[in-house]
């Protein structure tokens, strides 16, 4: 590691005060047991055998007891209303402390093993409910983690919050439902219009690499060349396939990341595992000082998705990306014998409204994310049966997209957050991917963005270092000087469009 | 699964008495603990990236601090006294939890954790060590477990016993120095004995086998239809690779296994396959109902090794199993193209002093065992010190086998059990063997061992499904009438190589 704040790993960031010490004791074994349980998750979704399922819940529901009884001990809160914090460092530890402490000890240790345990189980029947194609398998399950997710917001929430911000405010600190719906009302009909606009430009672009033949090594081992490249670690990560691609740390020296396998189109693995990436370049560059403490992972959802977002679309859907990297894509593949990188460039770019939000174009991505916060909304607060999902997520997909799912697998059982109890997760994504376009804008004015190390090391410096030292919106405004502002994604994806077809902008 | 004690899932084999109950309660979140452990180690040996290790080893510290602290809860202790046994069920229950809780409350948390943290550790560097060759890289982490693990047995030792009784007695209940002494010195002349008769009648049987090429995907391939004839169930277990074979276990639903890749030499992959084998069917075998309590795996190690060595040994190495398996195996290899079935059962039966334990064929194996527990034994009674072990190591090896190590990977670093604080488990390995032989030697009497399922079932009945509810003791004399008795091994071994060379038996 380089830079200011990690030159010397044995110095301390944290002062002396014996509370605030104390406090770091007890955060080291909270987080210990958090990376076991998150060790156990991993597992649980690459190499885990399915007889294992119903052992591993009750293992998972076990630690997430013993962490809630770890995290909201007297003594706990006795020490973080005792700690005089005497820094920035010292003052972020009191503050997520006191702000889990607040969460930990308002959830009765029932429920928390409660939600454990049918999350667990919620996450085999969705696997095989979607494998299968049939919502009805899922169904109840997700009844009864959405029962559960609304018991514990509802112990949660606070004067003047709807549950559905309470959700929000465990993603992104301080995030309303009100604030989404206002930045999401700005940017949908934009977004709603480009599509339009470039869907028509765009259409066919694609037809000369998809639906063709990819050798699955090649694929991941072009993956992994281009990570190398971008600076993940792989002695500190590695890279497993599972159902769904996810990144998980257990520490700043082992940042895993997860592909899919199609060996029809080479697009999935290769975005998914640059976007992991992101991820993981992120908390593989925190400072090793905030190792164990609550304040060595990223900070809020949004800001770790505009990493993963930049690294995806900003990179590794540009022209300049291309133009380095097509040659050697090309000598991997007989499928791309006859393509040329500007077709390419435009082939990874098409917009087209479709099923599947993982392998959505950036132009549509925002729309996908819209119909999941439309429905969650109103699922949490009632006005939306589980059993009518299918349903309404059809229609909602014909009139935002104009395309409806012709199975539950390609429809509303293909992303795995609600079988997690992750209700308010969804928007991060979309926030995310604006933070990413207005965080890229900066970044141009003060480096050369082609140079990936480069980047990465801008990142590091501006960004993951922190860890939770700073608040995603604080972080923004140190950075870009301003708070989200959508315009910048607009004028990017404009600018982006224009250029790839030659349009004067 | 069959069988009387597991035809009913959902029928309880404990009683309702109330502190029982409590004790199932209390048992169920100490296993789930452990098993969150066990797969924190799985990982470590097989796909956790290097630069990870550091934070692994507080994580399985802080978990080892957690058990350490749940299984010495005064509540604990009041209830093993209050409870009141109504079967042999609840009798094992309290037996095993009243041995565990004296171990636990002797030991000191700290202790406990800095232990954990030492192997930890000490497993990194030994991977190291052995990788480079150099036991000097290893010696000191070495003499830190080695002095821990002193200090502990120190803390539970009883009257009468030795420092090295304590370590024995936690791999097999109530085995002693004394006891290891008087078996091992009856097999050992015969042993060396046979050695030498037989290693200069098949000196040289395996040449034509030996040092060629086999495509490591064709001996996965081959190793994984052999275990699932006998029965092992990969939907509740999966194998991998790592240093050093084992076999771990979560629960009967996730049983899994390693091997070890070596494309010169198809035997070394293929029987320890079979081998961690035969210790997994043990753990998927036990009666469901005992899982999650202190009784839901083998009893001890003993026993355990008994399972592994029966179907490496009895059934791997025999004529019959290779009369069937051979055309199958030689179909799949070309360098096996020129060799007949019975020139590869002599192949696999070469009796050749050698210098890895693992590879040892089941005459000179127990004089590597015997090696080993003369030195360990010194070594916790501080006769041997840590420094002069390779050289004490090689001395041993030239006496007894007559071979002497090149270097230490091939010496003193071959095998990862001391690195693990696990002084007193060698033994085992060799009493186990011993076991097999009596155990199979019954089986041979009541059913055709040559059909593996039946084989398999018959363990099951007989010994896998008790789990720890009798001892190793209790069920040998249970099966064969008696205690353990050498001269069934020794029968087993004239017997098959009289047979395979012809000789009148």
């Amino acid at each position: 590691m380089n830079g200011q704040m990690s030159g010397n790993k044995k110095s301390k960031v944290f002062s002396k005060n014996k509370h605030v010490q104390e406090l770091l004791r007890i955060s080291g074994t909270l987080a210990d047991v958090a990376c076991a349980a998150g060790l156990l998750s991993w597992d649980q979704e690459t190499y885990m055998p399915p007889k294992g399922a119903g052992a591993r819940a009750k293992q998972l529901a076990t630690l997430a007891g013993i962490y809630h009884d770890k995290a909201t001990s007297s003594e706990l809160g006795k020490l973080i209303r005792q700690a005089k914090p005497q820094n920035i460092y010292d003052k972020a530890l009191v503050r997520e402390r006191e702000r889990a402490y607040r969460k930990e000890t308002k959830l009765p240790k029932k429920l928390v093993e409660e939600l454990s345990e049918a999350t667990s189980r919620a996450f085999n029947i969705w696997q095989r409910a979607k494998k299968e194609s049939d919502f009805s398998l899922f169904e109840k399950d997700l009844g009864g983690v959405l029962a559960l997710s609304v018991q514990a917001a509802k112990l949660l929430q606070k004067k003047g919050q709807t549950i559905y911000d309470v959700m929000l405010d465990d993603y992104e600190h301080g995030l309303t439902e009100k604030e989404v719906e206002r930045v999401f009302g700005e940017i949908k009909p934009k977004l709603t219009a480009l599509s339009k606009r470039w869907s028509k430009t765009t259409a066919g672009a694609d037809l000369k690499i998809a639906n063709k033949g990819y050798e699955w090594q090649k694929q991941w081992d072009f993956g992994i060349r281009v990570i190398k490249d971008m600076g993940y670690d792989l002695d500190a990560g590695r890279q497993d396939t599972s159902a769904h691609p996810f990144t998980i740390g257990f520490g700043v020296g082992d940042v895993r990341i997860t592909t899919w396998k199609n060996e029809q189109d080479l697009r999935p693995a290769l975005f998914s595992t640059i976007h992991e990436s992101g991820h993981a370049l992120y908390e593989q560059g925190i400072d090793p000082r905030l190792e164990r403490t609550i304040l060595g992972n990223g900070t809020g959802l949004s800001m770790h998705e505009s990493q993963s977002r930049l690294w995806e679309n900003m990179v590794g859907k540009s022209e300049w990306f291309w133009e380095k990297y097509f040659p050697s894509l090309k000598s991997h593949f007989p499928s791309l014998k006859k393509v040329t990188s500007d077709e390419f460039v435009r082939a990874v770019n098409v917009v087209r409204p479709s099923l599947i939000r993982v392998e959505a174009d950036e132009v549509t991505y925002g729309l996908h994310i819209i119909i999941r916060f439309e429905i969650e909304r109103e699922l949490v607060k009632g006005k939306i049966k589980t059993k009518d999902l299918p349903k309404i997520w059809n229609q909602k997909y014909k009139e935002l997209l104009g395309v409806a799912p012709k199975n539950d697998r390609e429809g509303v059982l293909q992303d795995v957050h609600w079988a997690h109890g992750s209700f308010g997760y969804f928007p991060t994504y979309l926030l995310g991917t604006m933070m990413a376009a207005q965080i890229f804008a900066t970044a141009q004015k003060q480096i050369d963005v082609t140079n990936l190390k480069a980047l990465r090391e801008w990142l590091r410096v501006n960004i993951h270092r922190y860890g939770k030292v700073y608040t995603s919106s604080e972080l923004l405004k140190r950075i870009t000087g301003e708070s989200l502002n959508p315009k910048y994604f607009v004028e990017y994806l404009q600018n982006k469009f224009n250029a790839l077809y030659n349009f004067p902008q």
